[in-house]
């Protein structure tokens, strides 16, 4: 399937090198094509790891070891396969990861657990033993890459390699965080993502790192939706080597964590946005700021509901500030919401006002808004304080075309 | 916008009359076309009323009012407008409502809560006092019309007009229920339908009425999804006239009681199909069945999941057997699942028993299956005895230029 560049992309950023991770990928054939497929990255003695997983309960066994893995704690490779998700695949699944992860362990020398593996594709084939066991001996022998190379080779129907770097100084010490993230479609919430990576080399205790990482994740990766599925292999992760030299941060109450609390939250947010610009078929990024909630919570489901539904999706794609739809969207969320309190916006001008359609509501420069690729809509129910934001696409021909063809 | 007609679509049957319901349409003119787009049934004194409505707390004012009328179980007419939805038009919609109400009491010498108002279309735009009062006045002095055309004018962006009859044997005495619906976007459970009206010469008490109606809605209207919008109009209204002379029923324990919720049940059914067979750009009509679930309930939340999925539904418009994408709507479901335990099978084949591909499964058949318009798909959980049904179509490009194109 040729699929062009989603117009919303963005170039790849530069991004500087992180002391203590090294990246390597190689061709595992694991589909009948001639690319690179399986990333391998290496991590310094010392790294912490800390993640979050999907809530599909028919998660995959990459996620259920994973989940262990980060509960230990610590990490010194990560294994990202890519073009076969190895998902309900039964025991002959789990076979190939422990395989994976007793390869990289007998050559690093450390614990299985500390070898992290996802793998993103197709759902139902095992991963085959041979491609993987050749893919990773041929990484493991292979020269540097680039960050460019890993995050595309990460991919399976992305239409771009989407990095993001960020810095922050904790104390006298800059640190670096680089992220990569891979995703197109199946994305939603409870847990948004398919796959993330972010990589630093701040000295950080594994708990803490947990803490900013889930943190992030309720205001970032949560709050994106592509098409409202949820994949069962979705993961981010965090790893931190700790080469950057800073006195290392325990707990929220050390110098420097809000600082890096906010870098994670930051790249946590562009690697979100960067899923959405390259949703199924995109041609609008849409923000929907919803304020007046009774809670932040409730704000954000109804944020949701907004961004999942289809008429409210396909009513941008064409251009139509169909703000009844935004109304219907707010009504069937099941939170707290009062008709007559409700008011709507489309790129900051007002349709609607506590109830009522406005009098003079002038269509002309929302039209024009609604002409540009970043659209916002701003909901304010009128009740309380709680607020959030949720990010989505459109709903467009493109969607169709890419999941009525592409095949398991 | 010229939609063509539905390849899903069915005849409208030959409907017998009930006596006790007369039928009349009317031009409102509430857009700018040359269509009836007002319907006025008239209803035998000694009428009760039964009705189910959205849960979208955004509703409209016909259905605040509806919920009302129902509670007082009488009802003597029915005034259905179409191209104009009245929602989130707050008292200048309210108003409209009420004048229609008082207009057709004071012509029939009965309670205004006995005149019962349903409104479809654009939401926002307050109901046009003088149209609507011109159009009642017009229905009231027509001649009547056929249940035919009183289908076709409470349509809106239907491709068909929808009409069921069924009929029951209570005691020694035949009674006869015919219904007419309107609905093709914007349908979801918790409260499926748009709008849906039964109407049966069979005596039964209100509140009787109103248990049956009840609880084949859980089983009918609340079991089909297009899209999983819900809208702020849905309603569902069954009239019973008394006029078939059975002793009346005032409770399940009564002679005929089974065979009249039997039949309420089957009507229900078959409207409820009627609407997802008009569902918008559908080209396959999906039944969902789940078996081996804790529960009836946490099967149809699981139905729902998988029928809602813009995946699954996609899949199957390509003719794709893609029970991965199935694995995936049931581990977001929310209900209990286990990996492990979970069959699926197209079209009566399974494709995957207790958590693993079949080494033996058979494509063939099943693509050949796919290529039809009537499409099966079995979901057994494994864990317990509950079992449920859903209905759905596909999602195709026919949606998206349906919605992204329609305009307020």
């Amino acid at each position: 399937m040729d699929i062009s560049r989603s117009p919303l992309a963005v170039p790849f950023p530069a991004m500087p090198p992180i002391d203590g991770v090294t990246l390597h990928v190689a061709r595992a054939h694991y589909k009948n094509w001639d690319r690179c497929d399986l990333t391998y990255v290496e991590l310094a003695p010392g790294t912490v790891v800390a993640g979050v997983f999907t809530r599909n309960v028919c998660c995959s066994t990459e996620v259920e070891l994973g989940r262990e893995s980060v509960t230990g704690g610590s990490a010194r490779a990560l294994v990202v396969n890519a073009g076969n998700s190895n998902a309900f695949t039964g025991y002959r699944g789990r076979e190939a990861v422990e395989r994976i992860m007793g390869q990289v362990s007998a050559y690093l020398g450390c614990n299985p657990s500390e070898v992290l593996v996802s793998s993103t594709g197709v759902i139902g084939v095992p991963l085959p033993l041979d491609k993987a066991e050749a893919g990773v001996a041929a990484a493991l022998g292979s020269a540097e890459c680039s960050w460019e190379e890993a995050a595309l080779t990460i991919c399976t129907t992305d239409t771009f390699s989407k990095g993001v770097t960020v810095s922050a100084m904790l104390g006298a010490t800059r640190v670096t965080l680089n992220g990569i993230i891979k995703g197109s479609g199946m994305i939603a919430p409870d847990m948004a993502t398919m796959l993330g990576y972010i990589f630093t080399d701040a000295a950080v205790e594994a708990e803490f790192l947990q803490a900013c990482l889930s943190g992030a994740n309720q205001r970032s990766f949560s709050c994106i939706t592509v098409d409202s599925d949820t994949s069962t292999s979705d993961t981010v992760l965090a790893f931190a080597t700790g080469k950057a030299g800073n006195a290392p941060i325990a707990s929220f109450e050390d110098p420097g964590a809000d600082a890096f609390m906010a870098a994670i939250e930051d790249i946590c947010r562009q690697l979100a946005h960067l899923v959405v610009r390259d949703g199924e078929g995109a041609s609008k990024f849409i923000a929907v700021s919803v304020s007046g909630a009774v809670s932040d919570d409730s704000a954000r489901i109804v944020g949701l509901a907004i961004a999942n539904s289809p008429l409210v999706k396909t009513a941008i794609a064409g251009g139509d500030a169909n703000w009844g739809r935004v109304v219907m969207a707010v009504g069937k969320a099941g939170q707290p919401a009062d008709r007559d309190r409700l008011s709507i916006a489309f790129g900051g001008v007002w349709a609607a006002r506590e109830g009522l359609p406005l009098d003079d509501y002038d269509e002309a420069p929302v039209a024009q808004h609604l002409k540009g690729s970043d659209i916002d809509i701003d909901v304010d129910l009128g009740l309380g304080m709680g607020r959030a934001t949720v990010w989505t696409c459109d709903l467009t021909h493109g969607y169709i075309a890419i999941n009525a063809d592409y095949r398991s």
